[in-house]
């Protein structure tokens, strides 16, 4: 099996020669080799088609793996290292702070400084409202602004990235523990649910980049996220209306009907005060935050936005007693820094399952959102983030933050963008973000007790704007049909059915797409380019490429597998068929299947060939194979069926050459037309 | 967007100059080409790549359809023809009984009653037995041989399927629906429930020919099937040790765990008179069968083997009274022809999901048999069945089965391989096998009062043995390890878990497989082959190709889509960084992309170009795109990144020659070499 030919080559032919050389698949797993060699009077040589160096299947089986899982090669900077600094590169590996730490300078602290107050001060009113949409207390909002960050600014690589809690994830846990648990009724119950689905997150978030398996986000493609991000927009945007409006008794559910039937249900409810509040603070935060959108210079101008909005409407709430008016405010909250909360996690029980549902999805959202950003701002800044390095210290961040009561947290879109617009340098702004919000959490609690909650909803909706991308969505619709598909479906079902089933069912129709791909892939008919030896799809190059009469030429573009060699097989032969009609009948002598772009194939793709061969041959036409690649050629080998050997050919242009001085040199076809007919 | 360019062939350039276009993608989605032309001294001429001629999107979505649905294009033979001619052909697509009818002879029909008794001498016997096998009255089994052939002969365009129950589809709709009904408190209602799921079967496997859906059944590869028989022959066995041991009280569990210490539990039941007379016919088709499978002239012993043991047994039983002994037989039979059964389907109450869910998972399992069958034969007698077409004949028999008392029945294949080679030459073979069905079901019942149900056993066992191909299973082994897994899954699901679940498993490997091939496509560095413009896998043709100095030429072997497009930018970065390793530090001027294999591409795919583009440009390191294929083509068209252009070539070979021209030509940048130094 190991024994390939390619250390024969220097037998009977000489470069004038044509060698055509049949690859015979025999019993014993050995080969024969059959060199017709005749003379021709163009200098021209034949190459053989032979297979790849042996490897053992161990060896395959490694390389296999190796490919699937290391495709990034982590290992790769140590290769001949001394040990010492192996060991080095490997603490490195590890903690990044220490690859960036040592080297940090007074000049880039105060550029940390800077972006880290400015993030601080977006964070601080997006904590305590994010830990709201999650039906959690404000204040868990910024114990998650607190130890979050101070972990990944150890762990992680990312130099733009703003930890800390995020609205989509926010709003898909609270939705999701509601479903069993009230948390009005059971908030200690509710809260403990939150941080044991916080710690299942963060042990499947470091398991995925532990064993590799990063490739699982790779599934919500651009276009599902983008339907997604929107549709989870829209809900999270209508939830606020409960504080905009001023609404006491909203539903629970978040699909926009029962939501939307709900508020003008409960019109009498409304309030006045309430909503001329969030209309006013609404249309300043998003003036803010279309002037920093323009001039990307003023970014301080939407950072800071939210604190004054809050100070602001404090000063006016505590100014005017507004909270005997209608309008709500957050109350009382507790001062301090974070409790610990591992002896909370709840790992029996009913409400388990729960947990982990919970903690699997909210995990895999937000290490997309994550990944996603961490990987748009390296882009930017032309640095590499190693996503399943990311993926280990976004878990670790969730596991140790749910044992400090924190609740899931990830890098944030919103954050990240102002982070780096503020001229951030390394995750030391973390850092400082992390010190701000703890001197916040020290001192300034007793200072947000009059903070109205609509501003906390207005905060939220000014946020979550950002997530719907119209342009987006439109170039997609201008590039592929099929995936504006999936966005749309991904939104529809977002904002009629669940967070959830919008997310499953845009996946679904991702992976339905690439499955149908497979199952019906492309075939295309080759014509040549005159004067050269390149053959193209005829179709495409209708005015330049022309097809080689006697021949037909198929290119055929996917791995050959079960799900598609029936197709394969019909469509050959329609190929044939439709070629050989009207007046051109039984024209074509060969049928030239160029397998180039076959990068695989499996036990029943194997069987394709031989059964078109035998189709073909009552016509009297001949199966020609091109080039196929070395996983192919490695099966072909092993697979004995009794029959003659295929004629196999490197290029199709060796193959069209050779066979057309053959068929010039039998007489016996006197009406066919011949190609290379060299004088 | 449709003015694509390959009509301005006849500008500037001229063969003796070089033409280096670069496809812009614009705005508004028009075009701009740059024509840079240079003369170059050896005559050789640079080809453009183009897009595809203009389609609308409803027009390429209707060729796509096409492509999904209608591959084999079954509407072909009509195109052109005169419409009373459409007329006759339509109406022999429907019934091909009427394509080989006219033209039937009295020498085809003597074949056809040869074969059509002998068939019918196996599939009495089998017929009640796969009946006692699904928990059925045996009658069942033999109205089950008679109407549907006769619909099959009609509706069906396979010369050798001979059609009736099988034992696969026996078996799981006998478990399946026991889970509920007890085959032996509520006979009536399982009955009802039978025929019901029988219906649901047709209707299902008549909508996939239908709706043009049939490719659902390739999913199950060949390994499943091979893994997935070899565990159904198993679990059939087993059952049988029922009644080859005497057994009254047996398991209703499938499982192989279960019913062997269900056996050896009850070993006080074993009767020896029903355990000698099993051992001796059981030997006996056994060396029956081996003997027509050495000499296929002698393919009646086997064939005939099974309905002399029910003779000779049953005389045995009769003349020694040993219905008194021990050995239980089959008892009184109604006779006459099937009964209507239309009148007691159940579409209502709380079976209806079971007879629904047995429906399906029998249909496909009988449809998938039926098909596979079908082709085998048509491929040894060189004609064609069209999937398609045989789901909506199989359908329709089911259908109208399940309402004459019949349930599921496709084609079998042992009694088609005996149907073959008996010399059956058309369909007519069924309606002759059909009719002594019915003669035996109006005559000669009573007779098989005394057959003993041991005899039953060893029928279904030598008839089951068959599906465990131990050189399939090594052959696949041989070729692919993972296949090989696939099949060794499929096998011990079914023996341990449960027919279904073994089946699932089987196919969620497969396609995970397939998704894994998505996720991990393979790249490959290409060198030339020198003397020619030729460009190969430089693993594979270690020995033949060369890599050129200063380009690193990947070839990308699948469609990018969002599944693979992180992985291919991680991938190729890390060629480029391998291969700038060591002693040829930023050698590298040019990374030629070949996109030949790249089918197609989707809105996050698209992105990747742009991606590495910026990876690697500060490493003065530039992208060369090659031969991008039509759907590639046209969406890169659609694509504005507001960058510059890529830089795109028809062939690798032509690509290097006019970049290494531009190397050699260039003297200003001497460490940044240029390509487009027009002097």
């Amino acid at each position: 099996m190991g024994e390939v030919s390619h250390d024969k080559r220097e037998d009977c032919c000489s470069p004038t020669r044509i060698n055509i050389q049949e690859q015979q698949p025999t019993t014993d797993m050995q080969q024969q080799h059959h060199h017709h060699c005749m003379e021709i009077p163009m200098g021209m040589e034949l190459h053989k088609v032979v297979a790849p160096p042996y490897r053992s299947t161990f060896h395959k089986l490694l390389a296999k793996l190796k490919e699937t899982f290391f495709p990034d090669d982590p290992f790769y900077q140590f290769k001949g290292q001394p040990p010492k600094k192996k060991w080095i590169l490997g603490a490195q590996y590890v903690f990044p702070i220490l690859e960036w730490g040592p080297n940090y300078s007074f000049k880039l602290l105060k550029s940390d400084i800077v972006s880290g107050v400015t993030i601080a001060s977006l964070a601080i009113p997006q904590g305590i409202s994010y830990a709201k949409l999650a039906n959690l207390p404000p204040i868990v909002g910024l114990y998650s602004s607190f130890v979050p960050p101070l972990l990944y600014a150890i762990l992680g690589s990312s130099k733009d990235l703003a930890v800390g809690p995020v609205s989509i994830a926010s709003l898909i846990m609270g939705s999701m523990l509601m479903q069993e648990v009230s948390p009005t009724k059971e908030p200690d119950l509710f809260l403990q649910l939150a941080f044991t689905s916080t710690f299942f997150s963060g042990i499947l978030q470091a398991s995925l980049g532990l064993l590799r398996l990063g490739f699982i986000i790779d599934f919500l493609s651009k276009a599902t996220l983008i339907g997604f991000m929107a549709g989870a927009a829209v809900i999270v945007s209508l939830q606020q209306l409960k504080s905009l409006l001023g609404i006491t008794h909203f539903t629970k559910k978040m699909a926009i009907i029962p939501v939307l039937s709900s508020v003008f249900h409960e019109r009498k409810e409304w309030s006045w005060q309430t909503i001329l509040m969030g209309v006013c603070f609404l249309v300043l935060l998003l003036i803010a935050r279309h002037v920093s959108i323009k001039k990307p210079k003023l970014f301080w101008v939407s950072a800071g936005a939210p604190l004054v909005s809050v100070i602001i409407s404090t000063v006016i709430v505590f100014a005017f007693k507004a909270d005997r008016h209608g309008i709500s405010v957050i109350g009382e909250l507790q001062k301090g820094l974070n409790p610990p909360s591992w002896n909370v996690l709840v790992f029996h029980g009913s409400h388990l399952a729960l947990a982990i549902k919970t903690g699997i999805v909210t995990g895999i959202i937000a290490l997309t959102e994550g990944i996603a950003v961490g990987r748009t701002f390296a882009n930017i800044r032309e640095y590499r983030v190693d996503g399943n390095k990311e993926m280990i210290a976004i878990g670790i961040m969730n596991v140790v933050g749910s044992t400090t009561s924190c609740y899931i947290t990830t890098g944030s879109f919103s954050r990240s963008a102002v982070n780096h617009n503020a001229g951030a340098k390394t995750a030391m702004s973390n850092i400082v973000m992390s010190l701000t919000v703890m001197v916040t959490l020290l001192f300034l609690m007793p200072l947000f007790h009059y903070t109205p909650n609509v501003i906390l909803g207005a905060i939220i909706v000014t946020a979550v704007v950002g997530l719907i991308d119209v342009p987006a969505a439109y170039h997609i619709w201008k590039i592929d049909k099929y995936d504006f598909l999936v966005l749309i479906c991904a939104f529809l079902g977002v904002i009629f059915l669940s967070v959830q089933q919008g997310l499953a069912i845009a996946v679904g129709i991702s992976v339905f797409k690439v499955l149908l791909q497979v199952t019906r892939p492309r075939t295309v008919v080759l014509g040549n380019i005159p004067g050269t030896e390149v053959f193209r799809d005829l179709h495409q190059y209708k005015e330049s490429a022309v097809s080689v009469p006697g021949f037909l030429i198929i290119l055929i573009e996917a791995a050959i597998n079960f799900a598609n060699t029936t197709y394969l097989n019909e469509r050959i032969l329609r190929w044939i068929e439709e070629e050989g009609d009207g007046n051109k009948v039984s024209n074509i002598r060969f049928v030239v299947i160029d397998m180039s772009a076959v990068s695989t194939i499996d036990t029943t793709g194997i069987t394709l060939f031989t059964d078109i061969r035998k189709s073909i041959r009552k016509k009297g036409i001949k199966l020609v194979l091109v080039n196929p690649l070395a996983e192919v050629m490695d099966k072909m080998q092993k697979v004995n069926d009794g029959d003659e050997e295929f004629m196999l050919y490197l290029s199709v242009g060796e193959a069209v050459a050779s066979l057309s001085m053959g068929m010039k040199n039998s007489n016996m076809y006197n009406e066919e037309m011949q190609v290379h007919d060299v004088p």
